[in-house]
């Protein structure tokens, strides 16, 4: 029969199993980031690719495609690896759901090329094609965030998901931005989605500053040239003027050249966040299987001691040793509580995208809407009434129960 | 390499695994449900035995210590199969860690009872003990329905969770009334207290009755005998009077009996619980592994179709197929996410227990206090300003930042 001391080991061995799970894990996280630059810079490709009708760019889109497929590989070797332990996953239903809608979104990536390569479809479209997908790559991650449960861990996550969602909206208003250019004049709705995507950003990056830790938040800094905002800011201010005076075409190309600066920089933020994530977990374990090597060495000197002073029930160890295991097994219930409570709290911060999520799922069902219509239709009532997303959504929650045919 | 679809499975796979668990933990608190009775029962006996300085129940007490160790080796069994499970269990670290301190706490029973049979601690003390170790078993099943991601199953532990919890408090108030009855008479401590036992089995026995399904409600409703209810009424109104007259210590016996017909009805529908709780789960997983095959002959006749149509890859399945699995992934992402939001939505039901567990450990930690003195001094302080438990505890909670030494 077990004693109650193998049990406070076997508890620390499942800390270093889900420690080790989430190494995997932050690898995933490291590729999929990869992954999501090369299909963003995929997208801004196509998309002058088919603006021009195919006059430019054209080899710069393959050299990046093979990129993509490169990487593509990669992320596929990784999400093999997820299979073969899918009955140990914590959260495995929903990350592997999240898979596969990515995995049925890269199979039919062929296709979309192939469309693009003939012309056959618009920018509009194709980068919309590119749009969902990344935002698949971005639910896994999320998935990640949501499922681990190492505090330290966790909030690494969230700060890197938070600084891809807010990349992937930088990327959004470049594309945005180009086309509002090129066409040579800015309409109301234009400058509202573009304030939209710009506000979305600031969102993001501001959970994401909150979460970082200093070196990271450091690295974002020294990254940033002040240049390079100031350029963004005035192409901005020339882009959403009220005036509504015609814009320079030639804008475009100097306004797309600054996002990608802007952009390729926080690639390296990215990438450094990706390997801190990844020397944490490894940190954490070595740091746990430490803490068990302690504790059993420990619980080894107590039953020596025992033994020597001539007893053998756990009971008569005498009143010191009752007190070392008590105290340990104390210490052990209050370590991990405080780890419950850190979690908890890290994870609110998850929890705007849940309410958005849920919106979205609400008004898919009830308005028969696709998912990018239904998004379409909460980020409309947000510009609207002027608030922000997730109270639209909220309000939008709050109405479940009057919608006929609600659940 | 694996596709969407194989993905999709898999994630259903984890959902079965993970019902599976649930059913291994939903026999593991049948049993300890089981237990925690004999135990009451025990502390009860032990009670009068030492209270009648050895004169009452010593053949009873014997009879009943057979009975509990025979339930314990039960016990003992479970949590033994629990830890060959070890690296797969969900939050096995919190479980394992309430196993130790149960295992450290069965581990000092026979040199416990040796001192009752000795006579050589008082009926308060034996109490505190029995208590302790109750506590310890409730941990136990508090942190299964924590960690159930099954919100139907959740929901079912949530129910016998706060049903046992209240049935623990029914026999405290038995303990506590026995003694006010024997001493001859109740002072405003004792009625203090008493009250505090009454309002707390009724805060446990409101959850109760918010998550429990319709048919335990109906046998919990058939269980309860009218004349029961009125005789314990009759005589906590006689224990509680404030005029402070002097009471039939007779009356002592007919209040044991009351008390324990009454929770010895409870016992029947805490069996009927654990027993349909185990037959959720089986249910759950049938159910699940019904739509896993369904699922999978699905996407089989999807690619046979493929075949048939002479195309290969997934990308040119044509509209309509690709439109199915589409639908395949939009629905179970649907779904999982409608689980997600219950399951946070009837997990809120455990945060109170949490925040008074914090507030507790803040206790223990700043002022140096043993576990049961700092849940005294809440509870002491919840009846002096007549507030909930909760609201005191959270109250503890929101001076955190102010205490010295704070983390």
């Amino acid at each position: 029969m077990k004693s109650g001391s193998s049990f406070l080991l076997a508890a620390r061995r499942c800390e270093i199993a889900e420690l080790e799970q989430l190494a995997h894990t932050a690898e995933l996280v490291g590729v999929t980031a990869r992954f999501v630059h090369a299909l963003q810079r995929e997208r801004g490709i196509c998309n002058v690719y088919l603006s021009s009708h195919g006059a430019r760019f054209a080899d710069l889109r393959a050299q990046q495609m093979a990129e993509c497929e490169q990487v593509e590989g990669q992320v596929r070797e990784h999400f093999e690896r997820l299979d073969t332990e899918a009955h140990r996953m914590r959260n495995g239903s929903r990350l592997f759901s999240r898979v596969a809608v990515v995995l049925h979104g890269l199979d039919g990536l062929p296709e979309l090329r192939a469309r693009i390569a003939e012309q056959a479809l618009g920018p509009r479209e194709s980068t919309a094609a590119f749009v969902k997908l990344v935002a698949g790559l971005l639910a896994v991650v999320f998935e990640a965030a949501d499922s681990a449960t190492d505090p330290e861990v966790t909030r690494a996550l969230v700060a890197l998901f938070n600084f891809m969602q807010g990349k992937e909206f930088a990327g959004q208003e470049r594309a945005h931005g180009a086309g509002v250019f090129a066409s040579g004049a800015s309409d109301a709705a234009g400058q509202q989605q573009w304030r939209h995507l710009v506000d979305s950003q600031q969102g993001c990056f501001q959970v994401f500053t909150e979460f970082a830790d200093p070196e990271t938040l450091r690295a974002r800094d020294a990254s940033t040239e002040p240049e390079v905002l100031a350029q963004l800011e005035r192409l901005r201010r020339i882009g959403c003027s009220p005036h509504g005076a015609p814009l320079d075409p030639d804008l475009s190309q100097g306004w797309y050249e600054v996002c990608t600066r802007r952009i390729d920089a926080m690639r390296t933020v990215e990438d450094l966040q990706a390997l801190r994530l990844r020397h944490l977990c490894e940190r954490r374990i070595v740091q746990a299987r430490a803490e068990l090597r302690d504790q059993r060495a420990m619980l080894e000197a107590l039953a020596a001691q025992a033994r020597e002073s001539g007893t053998k029930a756990p009971a008569a160890l005498g009143p010191l040793l009752e007190r070392s295991v008590l105290a340990m097994l104390q210490e052990q219930s209050r370590r991990l509580q405080a780890m419950g409570d850190e979690l908890d709290a890290v994870r609110t911060a998850l929890k705007e995208r849940k309410v958005v999520e849920r919106a979205k799922g609400l008004l898919m069902a009830h308005r028969n809407l696709r998912e990018d219509e239904a998004y379409k239709a909460l980020r409309q009532m947000a510009m609207n009434q002027n608030r922000r997303l997730v109270d639209v959504a909220e309000a939008v929650l709050s109405l479940a129960d009057v919608l006929p045919g609600g659940r």
